[in-house]
Parts: C-alpha cells; structure tokens; sequence
C-alpha cells in the first residue's frame, strides 16, 4: 500500500490532502514536523510526502519553501485543497465559551468567533484541538478542525463553514524520489538566486517571457547567508524536459548563481 | 513630544525599533495589534506608527502587507534594526528547565534550547514573556526577549546572544499622515495588481529595467478576492517625484488593475 507522511495529527488537513491526491486507500504516517515528513519519504520510509506551500489567504508557508532548497526529494504534483472550518465539540452552539485551535484557523473564524463571544485559544494544531476537546470533557470548550477531524476522534460537528471567507485553499506539492515524466498539461517548480546587482532578476525570468513560457507564480525567500539576499521559487507551465524549457533552463545557468529543478508534474485543474 | 504607537507590550523589539529611528525622547503607544498601532497613526491619537514588514530569517510579514493595502498612511522612513535575542530569568543558567517566548524566536533560538534541554513554551510575545517570568517568579524558568525588556520590566540577563543565527536584522517600516520630500538617496514602495493573463508581471516591472532603476524588493501577497491572485509589493531606488519614476508609475498605470504608491523615503543605511 502507498504510504505517505504529512505534518500534523491525524485528521489534519495535510491528510486530507494526501487522500485526496492518492486515493483514499493509502497508508498515512503522520510525523511532527515538515522536516520529518519529507525525511520519511526521502529515506525510503514513506513513498511520498505532502507538503503546504500556500494558503489563499495566508500566503507563503515559509518554512515550507526553505525545506524545498535542501531537499532530495522532487515535486511530483500538486493539489489545491479546499479547507472547509468546522466547529466541533461536544456541547451545543449557545453554550460554548471558549473555542481551541491552531491561531491561523482561530484567525480565519475571527468573525464567527467575535460574532458569539467565544475566547479563542490557540493550540499548536487543529487535529490536535479535537483530541484535546476530547481528553477536556468541557461542552463550555469546542475547537475549529476538518470533518475528518470531527470523525476520528468521534466529536460531534456543531457548525460547518464557519470561517470568514470561505474561498479558503491550500495548495500542496506531492514529493518523492522518482521523476514524472510529461503528460498533457504541465508545470515546473524551480528554485534560483540571482547576483545582488542591479536588473539580476529581471534579466533572468525575461527568458521566459521571450520564449513565450508563462510564470504562474513567483515567491521570494531569505536566503539566510546574505541579509536581505533572496532565493525565488518560480512555478511555470511546461515539462523540464520540453526543447523550450531546456533552452531556458541552460539560459539561466549562467545568470544565476544557484539553480535548482526541484520537478515537472501534471498542473492541478 | 512625538508620539509613536507599535504592536506589543513595552519592551518589544518594535519599540526599540522606534526609538532608534525617532530617537530616545518620544512618547511609545504600546498596541495590541499591527491594526490597532496604525489606526491610532490615522486617527491622529499618534504622530507615527513602527511596523515590521520583514525579518532577514523568517521572511516577510504577511498580516503588514495586507494591511498596507488599505492604509490611508504613507511610508515616511524605514529602519533595519539588528534583533538580538537573550535569555532572561532570575535562576543560573544551569537551572533553567523551561524557556517561554514567541514561537518565533524560539525557532530561532532552537540550538541553544535543544543543546541545554530546555522545554520551549510557546508565548504570545517576547517583551509580554519577560512579564510572565517576573510574575511566576520560578527560578527554573527563563524566557527569551530583548535586553529593553529585561531592564523595563527588571529581571535579569542570563546569557546574551543566544540565537543560531547571529545575523537577525527585523525592516520595520515608519508610517504617518505626512509625506517625505526628496532626500539624497531615497527609496518608493508601491503596491500593484495586474491582469490575470500571461506575462503581465512582466511587462509592469519591465519599466524599471528599461529606465535603469533598480528594484531592491519584490514580493507578492494573496488578493484574497480572486484564489492564486496576488498583489504585489515593490520597493525601488528613487523618489516618486523624480520625473523618470513619475513616468514609471504613469505607464505602469494602463498596465496595471490597482497601482498605490505608500511613499518614498529615505534608505536605510
């Protein structure tokens, strides 16, 4: 069976993700950290890891991207992943006072929570706030995680939908050891540094607009050796192994001073 | 006296921020959010307020650039102010057995925490850490802040320097209801959108490149109407009353969905 390793507790939205991705059938490994998670899969351990990159509205996850720069591992798909916030306890709407979760998910429900007058208090996870209303026994506490969250550890959904905006995605990269190789619609994810000097950038991604190669997303980072140096993660269509993408990418290699293919894979529909 | 507001409690490394840049006689407004510090900026309850936009490890900050969009305040100065973290408590080093701080510069201070076998507690705020130290008064438990926040709030300095990576620099930005003229060496920040169609990034940065100006900073947050749209926010060398960057910003004008010039300033040395 394929077994993929995330970040988080069972029930978390990474999981989610990974089902989604590879199929409900799949052995999941949950792990405490990104770092551990892509171990797992770099090591043999797991098949594959899935990874958050970005949120809709939160932007980058930070640490995400700076892993991506030293791993061994290649980006062999994508998946945009609705995150749908739930209340979950084990008392009723109008008696809950104080509400757990991860600080971002309590962010995101700002307007449901302000709205009732709950507390909100943060916990490190939102899988992790179900198993902690569980242990607590309180129908005064509920915690704000996915419906899977709510059916593992068998507490009651109160509300669904209850962040503020509910266009609320995450996108995750699918990694592994392997390669994939081209099939209809493609993108690349590459990581590269430029030399600190005026127009560096610019002359680097102008390869791509002359060779009429769209950039779907462009991302900067600390390179955290240099201040105020930065590494970019650009994402655009085409197969590392396209005549045209090949021509980019040797190209660049001479106006960068790092650059790295971290992989080509099916574009998310 | 010039009155500066900022998020966090006394002591926080936003404050020292402040006082470096507006100097040590001013009046400081501790906020309880980024939100808040600038209202009281807008409203005129404050002469300015010191917002962090980036940190030389961690990357930018999301919640400021979002809330750039919308301010009504211009960017009147920025300041790189060197974070550097120190372990504060009333024990001796070798009995410390627990360490509270931001999740942040815990993070950030993971060696000398792992190496010593501290339990790392997670807390809201450094400064508001240093608080919670004086108030539990346990000789066993230290906390991670600012040598300000150990003098204002007295309990002492265990070992200074602590963090992994000594090059810690936070870019904070000043802001106020005033504009800056001209100065020797200024710097503009501009926050625009453009059409979600190919290569229109391109074309809006290409006037900088063409008009030989150089652009110190790039970086793109969610729109958070459209999903995988972004905005986009570029610092660059001149002032906006230059007549090569009035022509800039003119053009970029038909190319772009919103263009918003927060201000130009002078650079930080």
């Amino acid at each position: 069976m394929t077994r993929v390793s995330f970040q988080g507790e069972r029930g978390a939205y990474s999981e989610g993700a990974a089902r989604r991705f590879f199929g409900e059938h799949i052995d999941v490994v949950p792990c405490r950290s990104f770092k551990e998670a892509m171990a797992d899969a770099a090591s043999g351990n797991t098949d594959h890891a899935i990874l958050p990159v970005e949120n809709s509205i939160e932007g980058n996850v930070g640490e995400s991207y700076d892993l991506l720069h030293s791993t061994s591992l290649n980006v062999t798909g994508e998946i945009n992943y609705p995150i749908r916030h739930c209340l979950i306890g084990t008392g009723s709407l109008d008696g809950i006072e104080s509400v757990y979760s991860h600080p971002q998910a309590l962010g995101q429900c700002r307007r449901f929570i302000e709205g009732r007058r709950m507390k909100p208090i943060a916990y490190y996870d939102t899988a992790g706030s179900v198993k902690k209303i569980r242990d607590m026994q309180d129908p005064s506490a509920a915690c704000i995680a996915s419906r899977d969250a709510s059916s593992i550890y068998g507490i009651p959904i109160i509300r669904t939908d209850i962040a503020d905006n509910p266009d609320n995605y995450t996108r995750f990269l699918a990694l592994s050891t392997t390669r994939c190789g081209p099939s209809e619609r493609d993108k690349t994810s590459i990581i590269f540094s430029v030399k600190h000097e005026s127009g560096a950038l610019f002359r680097a991604i102008r390869h791509f607009h002359d060779n009429g190669i769209n950039l779907t997303k462009i991302e900067s980072r600390p390179n955290k050796t240099s201040i105020w140096e930065y590494n970019f993660y650009v994402d655009f269509d085409g197969h590392e192994s396209d005549p045209i993408v090949r021509g980019i990418l040797e190209a660049m290699k001479g106006e960068t001073v790092f650059l790295k293919v971290l992989g080509s894979y099916p574009a998310a529909r």
